[in-house]
């Protein structure tokens, strides 16, 4: 059996062409909404998203004084929910610069490093929760994650920080998401998806977030400490393994990824192209 | 005494039949239905299955503006059970190859190995959660399971899995649910049926999972480190053999391996006669 | 003091009578119903086997048209009681031969060996959840349980399995209660009763089964892990001995084991009679 | 501070005298009734027993048809409740010697050793749970307990067990609650009261059954692996001691230990004179 | 900053004038009330001894029938909240010297240690829960202890332990509490204040007792093994070196806690300036 | 992706003024109230310290019989709520001057070390829960911590222990707070910021506060105990060099402390010049 559930468990595009049905079903649409279309440029948006975003469409409409929600509503929409709202916090020169440097190694990783997902935008203009961003997008709906393309994740994710070690001499907390999911990952690789010759193709439970306390409920771990402790030792080797990788890659191209942070300083966000064009 | 609750703990043919009469008890039947040769053709069904089996049926009969549900309906709503509602997911040639891959390891393993049930159907149509699947179905009602017959079940659970390591060098994210039975089989074969010598005729509580909140809730182990210690080693090494035993299996006939993955590529889904026919 | 609770946990004759007083109140009885006599022949029922067999026999006589219940009613429900309800199952003759050849060990077993209660019954018949059962019933109510006892009814627990191996060479999963009964009777003895001389007469707590989830609630142990390994290894090396004892006594009488499996083929059920005619 | 909690935590004379009052509030006393002399003589009675002995007394009354509840119903309801209820179980010959010879073991360790509380009746009349029971009455209150007492005390607790041993040459399932109560009196000496030097005057928490539930809820225990290992050790070692002690106290006095147990089977109940009498 | 929180969690002398006046409220004060001087005298006092000192005051003036509430009241119930209600129990002669020796144990390691409060009073006459008490008062609130005055304390905690054991030869249960709250304390200078060089400035997470339920709910340590041994070896390392401190001071002064006991023994209660003139 | 979750977790300015809004809306304000003042200056402060800040200004209104709130009641707020309620105990003098010298250790190391936010204010006037508090406050929001800045922060937090050490040759209790606090932080500069070589930038789950019960709930421990003992010996070790850093930086200013200390001691709370004076 050929198992579906997939690393970021998100809804491809027919069942994201269902969810929007449901959430459109009371909202009056002009014609040119073609809700296959926005199934389709929807690539990663989970349900939640999407239905934020029939709603930011609508509320846009409502703004703009329209009788109908039009296909522009949902362009405006579609960048709100991927982004998060603009925040105004004015940060000094050090910390911002500090951002630009750690964007600019995630987004220098992910476009030097193979079995990756194009680079879609880098920002440094406070959004939501985050002070930066990366954003990669696939070309179309992944079933299925390939061990290379795990390994080339992890590193990207630490990238960020890498960049900040090459560039002023030490770490900050900005990076404790990113550390937090990269564990993440090699955790599943080790104990879900058998990616560790040590341990072997075996299942080990090791337990998922609680949906709504948001941590989990205790769980009698179903291993020995043995196996614990040999866990522990390959998701630290597979975490210094893609450390490493980000940082020989950075340090191969230092000079690029200075010039990132100095276009990310100037300009705040850059697309694809311009990212392309920077590190070539 | 010797006790009836076996691995998969499915009902046998006349607890499906007494299940089957709870379930049509409002439906009108037509008179050629004959509930004893559904129940006989039901082999493998869960309670769950049966009732699906009984509504599916009833709709389609609504479908077809049909008064009464005749044979006919029971014919597609087993498929429909069976398997799941088709998905109209659209795969990209890579995705599409790797599960045919899959699947064909699988099936291949199965045929392959002795003590197994035959392979039933081979198919790379997205399904329900699944993306492709492989069907073995037992000639008869099974109400016990020698050593042998388990230890072959496990290898053929690895074999979609060594089949992509052999064909593509890797492996990827889309074994998951297959490690994940395969351990639990072989922790039930150390800890349930004393089938580890290590650890003799002994029965280790290993918990199962809570039927309402689907997982396991905090439970005292019953047993010391040194045991828990012990039934990883066992677990582990069961399934290391039933991954050698997967691999050499499909080494032995990778030719045959590539030639069912060209065959499920061509025609995308596969029964009985056709593996054969492509196996041998 | 003396205490009274044992093993089964299971009513004496005089409370079994006083259990029946209560469950007959609204049943009319004919002349011929003695409840002390029925009391008398109840060895090993629990209280809601009494409960049932009252029932039952209700059942039986409205069945057979009668105004009150007479002791034929009882007759006839205290065996489906006891063995429960005859299933239709249709066995294929491997399995039926492996249940006839498992059913036979535990009798041998419990036959040969010293300080045991005599064989009832042997039965290849499914009855309830069980597809075979061999039955032993004390000449009367037990109050307390030697050493002696105890390790020779393990032995019989085990004979089943034994049997199995002896003669089809391997094990199969048919065996999970028997395990599941001889550990829990080991652990008892190691933790309970001080009858492990490394362990000394030191009570250890190892929980009870919570009586309404059907498993036991998170407690915490009251040992350390060095006395948790000692009573893992002490449990292991008592069922290993029974084990032990079980094989070596089914090896030196295995023509008797094969004239057993035959009669019960060929007859399905045994009474204590029969099986003394075959075993000598 | 001189802490009054003591191991049995039972009422002593004044506050028996209090909850008695608090009882008989209902009930018509006839004028003979001196409830500071109930009051002295239930040493030894929990508050549950105090509120049984006021219920008895006015049922006995009642049943003699008195009007009014005078001192014999309190000396009838005395006996019923420090003893329960007489049972009609007919025991075997080798069931009833085995019982006889275990309450000899505890009388006769209880007679022989110094620092013990006088043996007030031993009996193999089965009555409430027991099958037989050896009672022990002090004096007077005791609100303190040497070391020396304890250990008297554990020794008096296996010395039914070792009587077993001794006549029989194994031991049975009867003496659970002996192992029991002797294991939880030497936790409290090593863990709450600091008589282990290895372990030294410290406090270990080692937790209380809920007074609702009936078991300890789950606790994290309040000390490391190594000092559980510690406990563990030291409560076997002094279990261990006690073992010994009522093995040698008996194996001194075989020829009484018979002679008790002869006279038991006679007279079924011995009181305080009938037992100095044979021990001497 | 500097943390108010201290060892026994009392209120200053501001906060008791508030929580008195909460608690006087309802009640009719005569003129010469000062409940400045009442909450001045009222060192060691918690918030529920201030209530209850208000309500004993209130009940007395009823019992004098007085219809305001003076100051004579205020004293009387003082005494009674601090030591709790005399008991009648009749103790045997041995009991009575063994808790004068307790006693006079605590008392003379408090009065010859440095760094200690001033024994307030010592008295063999059981109140409350206790036996007897030895009663110390700091001269004025205590805002911080420093590691000196902790040391003390747990001497004095453990002096009658050690006194019944120098001068009777073994020790008895009557000091579980005492040992209890030594433990306590040494384990709150290991893991809170950091006063063991061994585990170094850091805090560690050891639990506190659930308010309601009076127990522990069960709680992750939030730290390893190995730190859990080392925790358990300093607070045995602390109570160790207190009871030998303890020890060694009375064995020097001997006579003096003879002195004492029967001085004890004589008058019953003894306040500040008896113990002086005894103990010099 | 660069996190905006911070060490304190503080709301920063815009957000600051944006809960302000919520908190002044039925609040009648003066026309020189200027809330974007308000939120400039209230770096620092929670939500709910925001929230008590708009009620304490309003209730300072009322008290001056005010009939709109205007800016001197919002700074008469901010002092409030920032530092507590002043207190009236009286401390003696040794109490005193330790809390002077635990204060002035704080601010020492505060001011030597480099990385640090300036010293706003020293006090010894007991308010709220604290005796005595240093405050420091950044120039402007911090989004992010670089770890140079996290280890002065350390030292800070223990420079007071520090100082009673070298001026009183021991300890007290009051520091336990700053115990708590410093090995909080250490503890998620090796569990969640990645700053400890040993173990790597791998995420560990170390549980965070429970918001409404105070306390974490039980979890399972993500890690083996092998991690477990990394962890607590790099939180040791961090701990311990703070430790040191903050010992040699009073050592080398042993003469300015004892200044500041009398300083305090006289004027019982220094603003930023003061201390600047004082200290150099």
């Amino acid at each position: 059996r050929f198992d579906r559930k997939i690393v970021l468990e998100l809804p491809q595009r027919v069942a994201r062409r269902k969810i929007l049905d449901v959430h459109v079903r009371k909202i009056p649409l002009a014609d040119d909404v073609d809700l296959d279309e926005i199934a389709s440029l929807t690539i990663g948006f989970s349900g939640a998203d999407l239905r934020n975003l029939a709603n930011e469409a609508a509320l846009h409409a409502v703004k703009e004084e329209r009788k109908k929600v039009c296909m522009t509503d949902f362009d405006f929409a579609h960048d709100k929910v991927r982004m998060g709202a603009q925040r105004t916090d004015i940060l000094n020169p050090q910390e911002r610069r500090r951002i630009a440097v750690h964007e600019s190694g995630h987004a220098a990783v992910a476009h030097y490093l193979p079995n990756t997902d194009p680079v879609h935008q880098v920002s440094i203009i406070p959004r939501g929760q985050a002070l930066g961003m990366t954003e990669q997008l696939p070309e179309e709906d992944r079933h299925n994650y390939p061990e290379a393309y795990l390994k080339s994740r992890m590193a990207i994710m630490l990238g960020g920080r890498c960049a900040e070690q090459l560039v002023f001499g030490d770490v900050s907390t900005g990076a404790a998401d990113d550390l937090k999911n990269c564990t993440e990952l090699a955790k599943r690789m080790v104990a879900i998806w058998g990616m560790s010759e040590k341990l072997g193709p075996v299942h080990y439970h090791i337990g998922d977030e609680h949906p709504f306390l948001g941590y989990e409920l205790a769980q009698e771990k179903d291993f020995s400490e043995q196996t614990a402790t040999l866990i522990d030792e390959e998701v630290r080797r597979l975490v210094e393994e893609a450390n490493l990788l980000a940082k020989s890659t950075l340090e191969q191209h230092r000079d690029k990824l200075e010039a990132l942070t100095e276009r990310l300083l100037k300009d705040e966000t850059l697309d694809h192209d311009a990212v392309v064009e920077v590190l070539g």
